[in-house]
C-alpha cells in the first residue's frame, strides 16, 4: 500500500498509561485528520519521563513525516516534555515575551494570579514558532527537524482540538499536505459482522485491490468502511461509491445511513423530516436514553423531554402505570413499558416515546426476572412495539446497549409506521 | 527510575488511528494491571497491515517482558493478528480443535450458522495456548518467545476485559509478576490545577524522590496522584499515606476523597449516610445528571427519578414552574432552575434536587442569553443554592460540564445543610 505521508502520534502522560485518563485525544486527531484525507499510520504513548519520551521522539523522528504531540506542557512539574523538546531538537529553553504577554491577559480575565509556575510556562525551546492557544495557558509549537514536522499541544481535549483545528490543520494545508486517501463509512444495525460478510463479500470479488474492506463493530451497530489510495483520487472515490452503492442495496433497511453520524442523530433525522416528537420514559436506563438524544445539536426540534422513573411510586404516579399491571407481572414486563410508553405520551404530549425496565446490575435478580433483563417498548397511543433483552451483568454495559436497543426500537416503529419519501 | 517489570501494550487496528474508535481498550488494561502493581511503560498502536504489526511485536519484543496485544481476532478478512503472530514467532497455523469445539458450543447457543470464516478463526499459531473466551468467539492466546510473555485478546472491549480478568491476570501473578510501584489518587473540586500546587507543594519539599506528584486535570475536578517504586512496598505505602494525608487536610473539603471512584459515587455515598433521596430537573443537561447517578450500581438507594423538561411546557405543566416567573425572567434564568427544584421536590417527592436550564449550544443564544448561559440550582423546598455559569460553544463539553457542576452543587448544598458524622 502507498502512503502519501507517514504521519505519527506521540501522547504523553502517566495517566494514559495506567488508564486514568482514556486517550480520546489521538482519536479526535485522526477523524479531524482523516477528514482533510490524512491518514495516521502509528502512534505511540509514553509516560512523563525523559528516557520515554526521547525514545518515542526518536522513533518518530525515523518513521514519519509529521508527528503530532499532545501532553506534557502544563504548569506543574512533571510537565516535562518541553526540556525533553530541547534536548532532541539540540536547542535551548528561551524565556517567550508573546507566550507570556498571551498567558497574562488570559490568567487577567479569569483574574488569577500569575505565579512562578506560570512564567516557567513560556520557557520555550528556542527552535518553536507559537501555535496559539486561545483556550488555555500551555502554548502550542511547531517546529521543522531534519525534514520533519512536529506539532506539539496540550493534553487538554479542548485545547487541543483547538489548536489542531485553527493552527496545525491550516498550516498542513498551506504545506500541501493532499493525501490520495478516500473513505466511506457504511452504518447497519440488527445484523452480525460475520452475517453482513457472508451477504455482501460475494458482491465484492470485483472490487479494486487498492479498496480494503473492514468491521467495526460496536455495540448493536456494526461499521462497514470501505478506503484506498489511489494516484487519482477521482476514481477511486467513483468506486468506493460504486460498491457502498452495492453494499447499500444488498443490506437495505438494516443500514442506518453513511458517515460518521451517531444513531441518535440518524434517528434525529427521521423525526425531524417528519414533524415527529418524541420523549422518553427511563427506569433501568437511568436517563441515557434521554442524554443520547440530547446531545445532537437541534435536538430541540425533535425531543421535547422524559421521565427517569426509578421507583414504583413514579411510574404510578407520573406515568399512570397501573398498580394491578405492576402487581400481576412486576416492573419489569412487557405490560409495564408498554403502559410506560402509552403515560408518557399523554403526559408529556409526545408524538413517539421509548420506555425501558429492567435489572441493570450487578446485582438484584431474582430467579424469574435474572439480572441483565431488561424490557423495552417504542411506540404511541394507538400501537407500540416491544423488545425483551437478556444481557450480562455488566451494569455499564447494560445501560449502553439498552440505551441502544431502545433507540433502534424506535427506529423500527417509525419505518413500520410512517411512509417515508426519502429513506 | 527502578522499573520491576516492563510492560507494553500493543492495540491493532485502523479504526484507532482514524480515531472512529477511542482505544478505551488500553485504558482499562492500565487500570487493571495498576491495581495489582503493574505499571504499564509504552503502548503502541498501529493499523491492519503486517508491516505495522511486524514492527510494533519487534519493538515490544526487545523493549518489554510482558506485551498485551488486542485487536486484529476477529473473522474478517481484515483481521491479520494471527497470521502476522505466526511470522513473527516463526511458527505455522494450525486448526484447533479445542477452539473450535469453544466456537461451536457458543453459536449453537445463539442459533448461528457455522460458516468457513468461522473455521478460520480457529487455525492458531502452533505455540499458543489457548485463553479462553467465554463472551466471544475469538479466543485470547498466550505465547512465550524468547523470554517474553505475550497475552493477545480481542479487541471487542468486554471480551478484552473477561479474558484479562478471568485468564490473563490469575496466570501473571502464578508467575510472580509483583511489582514494587505503590499509588494512591486525590480527587479534588472546586480549585485549579496551579493553585493547588501553590497550596500544596510547600509541604512536600521533603517527600522522597522515589515518591512523585502528577496532576490530572478533567472536568472541574483535579485528580493528584502520588505513586512510586520502592524495595520495601511497606515503607512506600508508609510515606505515600503520610503525604496523601498531609494534602488532604491542606486542602479540606476541596477534596472529594481519594482512589478512583466517579463524583456521582462520592456524592451517592453522602446522600445514602444521610437517608436523603435525590432527582433531577434537566433542561440543557438533558439526561446526563440522572444517567451519571444511576451509572453506579445501588443508586436507587439514593436516587428517585428526574424530569427531563425540554420544552417550556413541560416545565410548567409538569415541574410547576410559574408562567410569569418565565415571562418575566426568562426561561434560562436563576428563578426558574429555583422553581424546578421545588416542583421537581414536590412532583416526585425527592429530598434534594438538582435543577439545570441553558443554552448548550453551538447555535441559539441571544445578546443577553449567549450560548453557554447555564443555570444550575440545588436545594429542597426550603432552601436553595444556585449558579450562573459562562461555558463556551462547544455542546458536548458545556453538557458534560454543567452537570458535573450540577452534581457538585447539590454537594455543596449538603456539606452546608448536613451535618456530617464522618466526612
Amino acid at each position: 500500500m502507498i502512503k502519501t505521508h507517514r504521519v505519527s502520534i506521540i501522547t504523553i502522560g502517566d495517566e494514559l498509561l495506567i488508564g486514568q485518563v482514556t486517550d480520546s485525544n489521538s482519536a479526535r486527531m485522526g477523524q479531524l485528520l482523516s477528514e482533510i484525507g490524512i491518514e495516521v499510520s502509528r502512534k505511540w504513548c509514553v509516560g512523563d519521563e525523559k528516557g520515554e519520551i526521547l525514545y518515542a521522539m526518536q522513533e518518530a523522528q525515523v518513521h514519519s513525516d509529521l508527528v503530532l504531540v499532545t501532553g506534557g506542557l502544563g504548569p506543574t512539574k512533571d510537565d516535562i516534555t518541553k526540556t525533553v523538546m530541547a534536548e532532541f531538537f539540540g536547542v535551548e529553553l528561551q524565556f517567550s515575551e508573546l507566550a507570556f504577554q498571551h498567558l497574562k491577559s488570559l490568567l487577567d480575565k479569569y483574574k488569577v494570579e500569575i505565579r512562578e509556575m506560570h512564567k516557567h510556562q513560556c520557557n520555550l525551546p528556542s527552535n518553536v514558532e507559537i501555535l496559539e492557544n486561545k483556550l488555555g495557558t500551555a502554548p502550542g509549537m511547531w517546529a521543522e527537524h531534519q525534514g520533519v514536522n512536529w506539532a506539539f499541544m496540550p493534553g487538554v481535549p479542548y485545547e487541543m482540538e483547538y489548536i489542531l483545528q485553527h493552527e496545525v490543520i491550516p498550516k498542513l494545508k498551506s504545506l500541501g499536505y493532499q493525501s490520495k486517501y478516500r473513505q466511506t463509512t457504511i452504518q447497519t444495525a440488527g445484523i452480525g459482522e460475520s452475517e453482513i460478510a457472508h451477504r455482501i463479500e460475494p458482491l465484492l470479488i470485483q472490487m479494486p485491490e487498492y479498496i480494503k474492506l473492514a468491521y467495526l463493530p460496536g455495540t448493536a451497530i456494526v461499521r462497514l468502511r470501505l478506503s484506498g489510495i489511489h494516484d487519482e483520487p477521482a476514481i477511486l472515490e467513483q468506486e468506493i461509491n460504486w460498491y457502498t452503492e452495492i453494499i447499500i442495496h444488498e443490506l437495505d433497511t438494516l443500514v442506518l445511513g453513511t458517515g460518521n453520524d451517531n444513531l441518535p442523530k440518524f434517528l434525529g433525522r427521521m423525526l425531524k423530516e417528519n414533524g415527529f416528537y418524541i420523549g422518553t420514559a427511563e427506569s433501568c436506563t437511568g436517563g441515557l436514553m434521554a442524554h443520547m438524544i440530547t446531545s445532537n445539536a437541534g435536538s430541540s426540534e425533535y425531543f421535547k423531554g422524559s421521565v427517569v422513573a426509578y421507583t414504583k411510586e413514579i411510574k404510578q404516579d407520573t406515568l399512570g402505570v397501573n398498580t394491578t399491571i405492576i402487581k400481576q407481572n412486576g416492573v419489569v414486563s412487557e405490560q409495564t413499558v408498554m403502559q410506560m410508553v402509552e403515560g408518557l405520551c399523554q403526559k408529556l404530549g409526545v408524538d413517539l416515546a421509548i420506555a425501558s425496565s429492567g435489572i441493570a446490575g450487578p446485582d438484584g435478580g431474582t430467579e424469574e426476572v435474572p439480572v441483565g433483563t431488561i424490557w423495552l417498548a417504542a411506540g404511541n397511543r394507538e400501537s407500540t412495539i416491544t423488545q425483551k433483552l437478556q444481557l450480562s451483568r455488566d451494569r455499564a454495559r447494560n445501560i449502553e446497549r439498552a440505551s441502544v436497543m431502545g433507540l433502534l426500537l424506535a427506529r423500527r416503529w417509525l419505518l413500520e409506521n410512517v411512509h417515508f419519501t426519502n429513506k
